[in-house]
């Protein structure tokens, strides 16, 4: 029998891959789906507002990543226990995304006097901003990005993690900051992280 | 008694007014606190990630207002029936989001050169896009952004919508899209919403 999810996107980790390490987690099966960038074009019209990932299921379409991100979540039980604590995982989260976003900003500008003229502010200022705040949480939430515990924030943060690193240029972006080390490390010894890591397609974001 | 909730943010509706919704629609006394511009130096340092709205409850403190708002929706009731229900309203609420980071790539841009040069493709590709596909799910959605019955989306989106104009330039960007003008009008004519509008603070945007 077919598995009951299917997750389509480009064939690299990225936006899908806290997805595909929720999948995992709760030892869910899911069709993971990548196409080749050369269909692309004939690919976009037909996805929803024109992006990926797509998450499949019942015959429905389901889009934008951080939302089936937290569908997920809830399926393998890595959610808060009441609705203030589902309030803190969503707000960093949220958090996590917007240091994305502004990290793409610099990284996909194609003008190069513009993206040279982002890059001080981000390494210097945004990034660091962003990341002492992050460590202060994991270390004041037990090693874990909030309510004290394991939740989908913390596959969220490592899963993405890379591609933020790409994105970077290769930089390893959390080097100094070591409760965010120690979380990632957390999460990728997950047994059925681990398993994932291992098995999944290379791809270099 | 002082109020459960406080909810502190600029003078104006944008970021916060979705919440302001919230509150109103489901009866719930809230504390507005609405700063004035000149002290936000002094009050961003203390704020979390140096944003604001911020929600305090319970002597905690939320941020992010999107994470803010569901919250708020599950209090009042304006949630789905199911995980996936709840994963379609988060995903549309998030596409609303995408166009307003769009909209203020342009807006909040201080070189007027890049400015001018981001104005066309906004006006005449980006918004449109949206704003077409907005209106189709509307009309599939029994006049509602998902699943066919008023849910938090489409406070939501209407509680934007003056922010969005505002940083159009003060034009009414879904005048031609009858739908999405009709879903306005279906949540401004809610009686508790309707009289929020009518006796909260004046405000430019």
């Amino acid at each position: 029998m077919a598995p009951a999810y299917k997750l389509t996107y480009f064939p690299v980790e990225a936006l899908a891959e806290p997805i595909r390490f929720l999948f995992s987690y709760g030892g869910i099966e899911f069709e993971d789906v990548r196409f080749d960038r050369e269909n692309w074009p004939q690919i976009k019209p037909n996805m929803p507002f024109g992006q990926v990932p797509i998450l499949e299921h019942n015959g429905k379409v389901a889009h934008q990543s951080i939302s089936m991100a937290r569908y997920m979540a809830k399926k393998v039980k890595l959610v808060g226990s009441d609705d203030w604590e589902d309030l803190e995982i969503d707000a960093v989260v949220d958090t996590v995304n917007d240091l994305r976003q502004k990290i793409a900003l610099y990284s996909y500008e194609t003008d190069e006097a513009i993206k040279e003229s982002r890059k001080e502010p981000l390494f210097k200022e945004t990034i660091p901003y962003y990341l002492q705040r992050l460590d202060a949480i994991v270390k004041a939430n037990n090693g874990h990005l909030a309510v004290g515990k394991l939740t989908w924030a913390d596959l969220y943060f490592v899963a993405l993690l890379k591609y933020l690193n790409y994105m970077c240029g290769g930089n390893d972006i959390i080097a100094n900051y070591p409760n965010l080390v120690a979380l990632k490390n957390t999460v990728l010894e997950i047994p059925a992280i681990k398993a994932w890591v291992e098995k999944r397609p290379k791809s270099e974001m």
